[in-house]
């Protein structure tokens, strides 16, 4: 199985402290090493960074953790590959357009049987179960929709899909479009939102500590959503089977 | 204006002495300091790296200049703002899906009154003339072929439409999927294809010198494509106004 790393916040914010300890799981403090990918909304602009080699050996992966890229809307993941190969096709997270926005995805589990039902706006590129259910979840939103529905709409949308896709196995992923950042637990994906008072934060993976109160204003709200904890003396709150959070602005809210 | 890089190989090659003469000229020899991108593609996989600082002073492209990521077919641009603020969502390269396989985008020129036929399959997310006239150019390509067509078709429907596109501006442009390299020439663009034997070579923009004996092997081909040659003792190609060129493994076909 591979780890998945979301932010997201009411201003844009660098993800350096929990991408130290996140990477680290890819081939260092863990065992997912078959390559890794990070995805930064700016705006509704997005750029990605990905490699095949082992995040914690990866010269992109160091650059990441040093060069604080300010975002409102991130998506990181470490694969430890399940179907297709260990090359850049496969490499999460995926990116597509839909209504003239930028969508990125990225998953961890498995899925078998897939529809084939699309096609006609999107298709996968590589080789993976996690690129073609990216490729289904837009494709269903594409012909439901011409354009950005009503926000309750795309919750509703995405709440079915969701649940149609989750039957065909281990369905946990992340999905933004760089106002929105939704969230879908399978089996395992803890969160957390940080706002004022700020305190420390100490790295389960690495033994670094930050004092958030020293970067951070009293207004900023920031969610941070992970596989498993980053930090070992914060409480995350662990997302149960089948849910779906719709974060927005470092809110978590509960698709229903 | 904006400058651009190509490179199109039959073995995967790092652009790495190419990209460090081409950097130079965002911010440093040249004034084109509003963002640059790099992508690559490996296999069907594709990379980008983009920045919205100067390539002279962005660590993301120092980094590139010294991680030899081996390619057969990248696409470089460093912009000069002409349509569109200076941000992510502005900045060369552009990637779109189509036919299941990755496709990018860089423009040098400016273009006025592109039509508004498209929107079907892709829209563009940010406010540049450049990813309106690649969003038109995909477009016209999966309303003509439902699936990837024969080389000679495909290239036929690119004539047509870089003819069309040309006629609104200035249309300077390179175009892969990661198998071919299209590059057509509206004012400036210059192309030369290194073979055995090799020699050395001499950057304009930087004292820096690569022998590609050293590191080639007899049957390798590069091509390099630049707006303005990029080494001051060997002999560049100048593509005449009009002109489209389809690199494959190295060799440039004229496309009539």
């Amino acid at each position: 199985m591979c780890q998945l790393l979301g932010m997201n916040c009411n201003v844009p914010t660098d993800i350096c402290f929990s991408f130290t300890g996140f990477s680290r799981r890819g081939g260092h403090t863990d065992h997912h090493g078959d390559g890794w990918g990070i995805a930064f909304f700016e705006g509704h602009g997005c750029r990605i960074f990905r490699d095949y080699l082992p995040s914690a050996e990866s010269p992109i992966a160091e650059l990441v953790q040093r060069y604080p890229i300010k975002s409102t809307n991130v998506i990181a993941h470490i694969r430890k590959a399940t179907q297709g190969a260990v090359n850049l096709a496969n490499t999460h997270p995926f990116l597509r357009e839909l209504w003239g926005q930028y969508w990125i995805f990225a998953h961890n589990g498995n899925l078998e049987g897939l529809p084939n039902d699309f096609g006609d706006y999107y298709q996968p590129v590589g080789s993976t179960d996690s690129e073609r259910a990216f490729c289904l979840i837009l494709e269903r939103l594409r012909k439901r929709f011409s354009a950005l529905p009503e926000h309750a709409q795309l919750c509703q949308a995405l709440r079915e899909i969701a649940t149609e896709l989750a039957a065909l196995g281990t369905f946990n992923f992340m999905l933004s479009n760089g106002d929105w950042l939704f969230a879908h637990c399978a089996t395992h994906l803890h969160y957390i939102v940080r706002h004022a008072p700020f305190a420390q934060a100490h790295l389960v993976d690495d033994d670094v500590t930050v004092d958030f109160s020293e970067v951070t204003t009293p207004n900023d709200r920031v969610a941070v959503i992970a596989t498993q904890p980053l930090t070992d003396n914060e409480c995350w709150h662990k997302m149960a089977p089948g849910e779906l959070i719709c974060f927005r602005d470092g809110y978590p809210e509960p698709v229903a």
